[in-house]
């Protein structure tokens, strides 16, 4: 590496660059202009625009040179890929940094899930910056693996990769003025705080405002995101998997305002980023919307690195880091090639880094308790239940009363009315919490699901058609170290094991996607016409979305936010 | 003042608020909107929008609401004004807060300047917030009372109102590396390192980028201002009294960069802050050429903000001051009333603030050691002489050679060719340093004038016809503390003490308008036609500017940066 004084040398020109990139037409998101350029690179930092020697010339040929682009907030988790699997997937559509929220893995691992993404995600083509999670457990009515308090947030924040406080998402807490609230908010002095605020408009978003929140990417109509924007928010343009509001939000951006947007996918699937794309799909599609490219780009890059103060990202200028993508038209916007501190890493859809050698898994964390009868469920009176119903594609459930079916005495799954058997057990430190309860929606005609991913806690839950078959896909999950399974006749039908947290795979990308397509596969082949039957399942044990949840404390009444009882 | 859990309370409405500002027409700089809403105020900030409870409501009647504006870089001892006064200039114009470089109390005073006017600018309508001088003194080349090192500026950095480093105007220092230069902009490191740099361009401009400079203000042309852009130095559009560059800067700027824009003054007399307006200036003029007034208004508040990382200024939202301006017209844009901290301050062009009881004036800076015949240049020989010739108007010189006049065996002022003797007294530490030369372009048919305002070491700088005079004018200003003098026929005709340093006055602003434009008068009686004799006087010591300027060790080639003789 060399010192200062070379670095300054080398940009005089008194000595070559290491690279050199010519004939490149720059989108110059500082200037706001495209102008036909040289570029040099020393050291992985851009050292001068103009002409320079270099010992390689790149010829870029009149491609439009832009810097890599910036998801502002995304739950690595989602894609169920460890960081390096997770940078194959995207940086072949350009992407450069990501600002994440571990959420995930906090909620099973405590600080040390944040330190181990730390550590994964280090010296790879994609930078990530993290924000800390802010609500460990999400809820009192689920047993998580930890638990963070203002210290704990505290304590990472010299990091300078920790980016700030992650979606204060106890939004009423943070108006209402709750200590707990207000102290995670000081924790992060200095850094940036990220909100979350569904629906919050008026006086009491002008309150989570003046606590302190900076920004907010749960707006989905144009109206609540006018009003957080005028209100100094930073508006998160969110384009996910399921949750898609570029559409809704797009008319509202101007290049008057824009310096206070971003883009985020906060959830996204791997079979999802490698298809349709991560950040350059949202620069994409709000151009094909209206945007000015040269706006859709300063979103994706400077306006992102500014607001969470990642000093040398987001532009090709001196000092910047040489982060860059090639591509040849503005308007059906599609990546060539990416280059990560000035070396090619991705080129026509195809990774060209080489995979870090893997660092050590977490601990494990599949801590189990239960005993097989502890799915049963004695027919007690003649009474009738709740049942959890589920919202194809939206994580609200609904809830409804159902006579129970039953059979020696106890309440058991009803197959022609799709009244099946569900059940959370605590997986984290082996309490024998198990909570069941019955849902409407999966449709399976046999067999059962499981799966450790299980919002927000993760514990172990279980949806199926009988008794043995549950049993049979916890048993696998244990096996496992935590996962997904489909089970059928006492036969593990398919199965993606997630030994990293019992949240993410420690295989390759292209079996990641092909496991879950087989799961996918495996449940529909079993009855369920759901679209994404496993994340259907995660959803049900989310206690603070309405109407009806199932934790390993049993039944949370999700409007009220209290424990409810099985029998209506 | 209220605890956060009762602003809290305040911005849910649930108690009322100090002030309700209603029916603005709210210049949203962060939606990049105008809409109509209200604006409540609690402590001095700004806790909600929309309609609220307060004990005192303020009708708008419709007017335009706009943050208070904001000067990018400004030496306030340009105005010769105490930072009240100077706020009594600016508050009516709708300044709310000043980025100031105190260069030139640095240069007589140190970091004891620079803790008077932090100590000075508290508790005004206008925030000042504080670069710490880089380049103290400018030269070896005067005596300067005060040296500034790295370790100096380091010290400072901790208060939360120095805001970084000010102009590194060493630009080729920087760009070459040396150690003294790199190890200032280290030590502002976490803030913000402005430049300096008047026709910097291509591989020097990366150079000098690359070591750590984020701005500049220098720029004249527009393709030079251009390409500082293009490499990411923010733009601080000067036009002040002397330096007026936005027509020729103003075609570069549209929204997609004016992020990095902001405006400045840089040096501004007291009369034309009163006259022409201050930032306010800046706005109407770049709408009238053709600049959106949303993007001016931007540059002249938000965009500033950011840049300087002043974290609560420049918009309309909660959390942020109260520092409002009401005007009733965006083409014509005049400042109608100003607020601070939900205060009215100005109205009308009346200041209405207070001003608070003045701080001690840092130490006496007169300390002159000097002996009459010092002024005397002995006729050697028979040979040519080096004399300054005046540019109007600007802060070069030409050298020209002339044949002295001789009388007695002394060189002394010849008017029929309009060559006067100038001389350059060190005032800090009684070195009884004097540099004695000539100029031409003053035209005074008799007596001298005097100043303590000399470019950058701010020894006292005389011009005259005769030495008696000269002398009189010299003790004229030891007797003020400091100050500007014009003196004829040993009489004081006219003069203004700059007791504070030498530099400022301790009078109101009323006060100094008149007594500066009775100098100017008086300069013009004596046969002067310059248009400001005492500010082309102030830069004749100015020795890193070309082509030939008088120090107290001499004349100096200040294009070859080295000392000369009187004798060509």
């Amino acid at each position: 590496m060399r010192n200062v004084q070379q670095k300054l040398s080398v940009a005089r020109g008194e000595q070559p660059a290491d690279l050199f990139f010519q004939n490149a037409n720059l989108v110059n998101v500082l200037s706001g202009e495209i102008h036909l350029t040289g570029v040099a690179v020393d050291d992985g930092r851009v050292i001068g625009l103009g002409d320079y020697e270099a010992a390689k010339v790149i010829d870029l040929q009149g491609a439009y040179l832009a810097p890599s682009l910036i998801d502002g907030h995304f739950h690595v988790e989602s894609s169920m890929l460890t960081a390096p699997e997770f940078a194959r997937a995207v940086v072949p559509h350009g992407t450069g940094a990501v600002v994440i929220d571990p959420h995930e893995y906090a909620n099973v691992l405590g600080l040390d899930g944040i330190r181990y993404v730390l550590e994964s995600s280090k010296n790879l083509p994609v930078d990530f910056f993290i924000m800390v999670p802010s609500c460990v457990p999400a809820t009192p009515f689920e047993t998580a693996g930890a638990q963070l308090t203002a210290d704990d947030l505290r304590r990472m924040m010299a990091d300078e990769r920790i980016a700030g406080v992650a979606e204060l998402m106890n939004y009423p807490g943070v108006y209402l003025g709750a200590e707990s609230e207000l102290a995670k908010i000081a924790a992060g002095k200095g850094k940036i705080i990220d909100g979350h605020a569904p629906g919050l408009r008026g006086k009491n978003l002008n309150a989570y405002v003046l606590a302190g929140v900076r920004s907010d990417h749960e707006s989905t109509e144009r109206e609540e995101a006018r009003e957080k924007l005028r209100l100094g928010l930073h508006l998160l343009l969110r384009e996910g998997s399921t949750e898609r509001n570029l559409t809704s939000l797009i008319p509202l951006i101007s290049p008057h305002n824009a310096a206070n947007c971003s883009f985020a996918t906060d959830d996204k699937l791997a079979s999802d980023l490698v298809s349709e794309g991560h950040i350059d799909h949202a620069v994409r599609k709000s151009i094909q919307h209206g945007l000015l490219p040269m706006t859709a780009l300063q979103i994706a890059t400077i306006n992102t690195a500014r607001h969470y103060r990642l000093r040398n990202y987001g532009a090709i200028a001196p000092r910047f880091w040489a982060d860059f993508i090639a591509f040849d038209d503005l308007k059906n916007f599609t990546v060539r090639q990416t280059y990560k501190k000035g070396i090619l890493v991705a080129e026509n859809g195809k990774y060209l880094a080489r995979q870090p050698a893997p660092v050590p898994l977490p601990r494990s964390t599949m801590n189990l308790r239960y005993q097989p009868g502890d799915l049963e469920v004695p027919a007690l009176g003649g009474g009738k239940i709740r049942v959890i119903e589920i919202v194809p594609n939206q994580i609200v459930t609904r809830e409804i009363i159902e006579t129970p079916k039953v059979a020696d005495g106890r309440m058991v799954a009803d197959l022609d009315r799709d009244i099946l058997k569900l059940a959370v057990l605590e997986r984290h430190r082996a309490t024998g919490n198990v909570g069941v309860g019955f849902v409407r929606g999966f449709k399976l005609k046999r067999g059962a699901l499981g799966s450790t991913v299980a919002h927000d806690a993760h514990n172990v839950i279980v949806v199926g058609t009988n008794d043995a078959d549950m049993i049979r896909a916890i048993q696998e999950l244990e096996r496992l170290q935590g996962g997904q399974v489909a089970v059928a006749d006492g036969e593990v039908k398919a199965e993606l094991g997630l030994p990293v947290a019992g949240l993410v795979s420690d295989q390759p990308l292209g079996e990641v996607i092909q496991r879950i397509a087989s799961l996918n596969a495996a449940a529909h082949e079993m009855g369920c016409d759901l679209e994404s039957p496993f994340m259907a399942l995660s959803f049900l044990s989310l206690s603070p979305i309405p109407e009806l949840k199932l934790t390993d404390q049993g039944l949370i009444d999700a409007v009220h936010l209290q424990r409810t009882s099985l029998f209506a």
